[in-house]
């Protein structure tokens, strides 16, 4: 059984990709970074919440700020990384609903709550998540995705009390023994499906 | 600023693949889902986690015991549908990472807690749910995800206290009006991006 999806794209967003640990020099810009989002953005969330926010640590003195707060082991990834963002669930998305969403006025009040909301950003914006290191691969780039860090010490340090940080992506092309030659097995299609 | 992904395979997964609501009569395979599941498995979890697992809804019978659980106005699609998902997280994910990290026996220790294993699972089969709905686009077939249902009552019906279920997907061919002509609007890069 062949998939539509051509074999060499494939490739570049599941098969070969990998979790890169090293980079190389050469920078990422803001124009690659817009150029993904520009794809990515169009990935579907519940009532088009899109409630998914990015944070650049691209300045020095915004590195030197983040490193303590993640795990020893991801920090010389991200020192060496060209450019480290920091994904984030606005749990105050129902405020940009009615740009988002103009046909239906009323769907902001759907979201009165702050613990509805709170649910609803943590799911849709882990879904945009994955589109968007889907995105940096589709960008020729590696993505090395980390939720070992202090949430609430990068909450304090770049965020506010309306953003719940849930990953942090590291992006760049992959340097020396970016990855572990072998790949990790996933599970069997037996042991994740169930067919009723 | 072009991506390395060609443009019909962003035109598949992202740029002209939208939410379905109606389904054409065609048929979903158990193989069209096992070759979706052989691309997206490879997508990235924390520690090759893999919590996702996947209820295939295919008996007439399943989904009588479905429908009731639905939001009204979403039982409609999910009758139409040749093939429904149910999408959980297992909160027990940790028994197979002996086999999902073969090289730190020890790993499975650091999720002892089952607070920590729900919020892991929670995210991390959150991340898995997006890679599905591309690879069944990558299918050349029209996903539907909806939250709108009852979770309670999914579980109990279909699941058990160990999966939370997190959404559920609609699978088929795009059928009459099967969404809104017009797309709705995304944020601006600038609503959604900062540069520190």
């Amino acid at each position: 059984m062949s998939l539509a999806l051509d074999p060499t794209a494939q490739d570049l967003l599941f098969r070969e990709a990998r979790t890169a640990r090293t980079f190389t020099a050469e920078p990422v810009s803001d124009e690659q970074v817009r150029a993904i989002y520009d794809l990515v953005k169009y990935g579907p969330t519940a009532f088009n919440q899109s409630p998914l926010r990015i944070t650049l640590i691209r300045s020095a003195e915004a590195r030197e700020r983040l490193l303590p707060h993640l795990a020893e082991g991801n920090r010389p990834k991200s020192a060496q990384a060209p450019l480290v963002a920091i994904l984030s669930a606005d749990n105050e998305f129902h405020e940009e609903l009615p740009q988002l969403v103009p046909q239906a006025p009323a769907l902001k009040d759907m979201f009165s709550e702050r613990a509805v909301r709170e649910q609803n950003a943590g799911l849709n914006a882990a879904l945009q998540a994955a589109y968007f290191i889907i995105g940096v691969r589709a960008a020729g780039l590696a993505a090395g995705p980390m939720t070992g860090f202090d949430p609430a010490g990068v909450q304090k340090e770049f965020l506010d009390d309306d953003h719940t940080p849930l990953m942090i992506v590291n992006i760049g092309r992959p340097g020396e023994s970016a990855w572990h030659p072998e790949r990790s097995p996933r599970l069997d299609f037996e042991q994740v499906v169930t067919v009723l």
